[in-house]
C-alpha cells in the first residue's frame, strides 16, 4: 500500500470517488461536481483542498480530500476531512485508517490540534471505527445550510440579479 | 450601523467577541485563543479566516468570522461561519441579519453556492431565526472530531514526539 498527495491527472480518478461515496451516502443525485471544477479549486492558482490518494498494488483504492478549517476558541486553524473512501472491495486492509492517520499527522505537521469530520448517523461501522480511535461526537451541535434561492434572497436582490440562481433540493 | 472588514487593529475586540460568544455558549473554559494567535491567523500572510465588524454608532456590536470549506458534492467552495455574535445590549435591531447578509454576499461573490454553520441544539431563538430565512437542518450528520492526545496517537508515534500535545478534555 501507498499513500501519495494528489496530483492534477488524478482528477477523474478523484471524480469516481466522490460519485461512489455519494451512492454508499445514498444521495448520488447530489453530486454535481466536474472534472473542471476540482481541477481548478484543487490545483489551480488557489487551490480550496488537499487530497491524498491510496493505491493497492499500483491501483487507487481510496481518497482522502480536507481543508483548513478555524477554531476560534483555540485560535488556530484545525484540519476538516470533507471525505474519506475506500473501495469497498479493498476494506479491512487498514487502508482508511492509514488515510487517516496521514490527515492527523498533516494537521499536527500544520500546527492544527483538531481534526473533525461528519459522519452519517447511521453509518454504524463508521462510527464505531472513529470511537476506536479516541474521536468525540459533538451532537449537540446541529448542522445548519443555506444555498441556492435561498442564499440568494438572503444576500439580497442585487447578488441575486447578478449571480446565477440554483434550483436545488 | 455600520459593517466592514475587520483590521489587525481589531484583534482586541475580536478575542472579546470570541470569549462573550464562548459565554453564551456555555463554554467560557474553552477558549485559548490569544491575540497573537489571531492577528497571525487573520492578518498574516496565509490568512485562515475573514472576519466582518459591525458598528453601531461607532462602537463594536458584533462580528462575523467565516472562511472557505469545499464541497466534493457541488465541486465548489462554500463559506463555513464559525462565529457570529451579536452584543445582548444591542439586539433585536437587525444587526445579526445585517451581517449574515453580508456573509452571504461574501459568498456570492466567491462563486459560492452554500454557507454552512451549526447551532447549539437548545438555543431556540437563534434555530427559529435560521429557519425563519430558509436555512435546512442536517440532523442525520453527526459532528465527529479527535485532537489533542488522540490526535497525536493517531498521527503515529513519530509525530507525538516531535509536536508538542494538548492535555484537553
Amino acid at each position: 500500500m501507498n499513500i501519495r498527495k494528489a496530483v492534477a491527472a488524478d482528477v477523474p480518478q478523484i471524480l469516481a470517488f466522490i460519485r461512489a461515496l455519494a451512492e454508499y451516502e445514498r444521495a448520488p443525485h447530489e453530486v454535481s461536481a466536474t472534472e473542471a471544477g476540482l481541477l481548478r479549486d484543487g490545483f489551480g492558482p488557489r487551490p480550496f483542498y488537499d487530497c491524498l490518494i491510496a493505491e493497492l498494488d499500483g491501483q487507487p483504492a481510496g481518497f482522502a480530500l480536507f481543508f483548513f478549517n478555524y477554531s476560534t476558541w483555540k485560535g488556530r486553524p484545525g484540519v476538516y476531512l470533507e471525505d474519506l473512501y475506500v473501495d469497498p472491495h479493498l476494506r479491512g486492509k487498514g487502508i482508511g485508517k492509514a488515510l487517516l492517520q496521514r490527515v492527523a499527522a498533516f494537521a499536527l505537521e500544520n500546527g492544527c490540534q483538531r481534526l473533525q469530520w461528519e459522519v452519517l448517523d447511521w453509518n454504524t461501522p463508521a462510527i464505531d471505527f472513529y470511537r476506536a480511535m479516541g474521536a468525540e461526537f459533538l451532537d449537540e451541535w446541529r448542522n445548519v445550510r443555506i444555498g441556492g434561492e435561498a442564499l440568494a434572497r438572503l444576500a439580497g436582490a442585487e447578488a441575486a440579479q447578478t449571480l446565477p440562481t440554483e434550483r436545488a433540493h
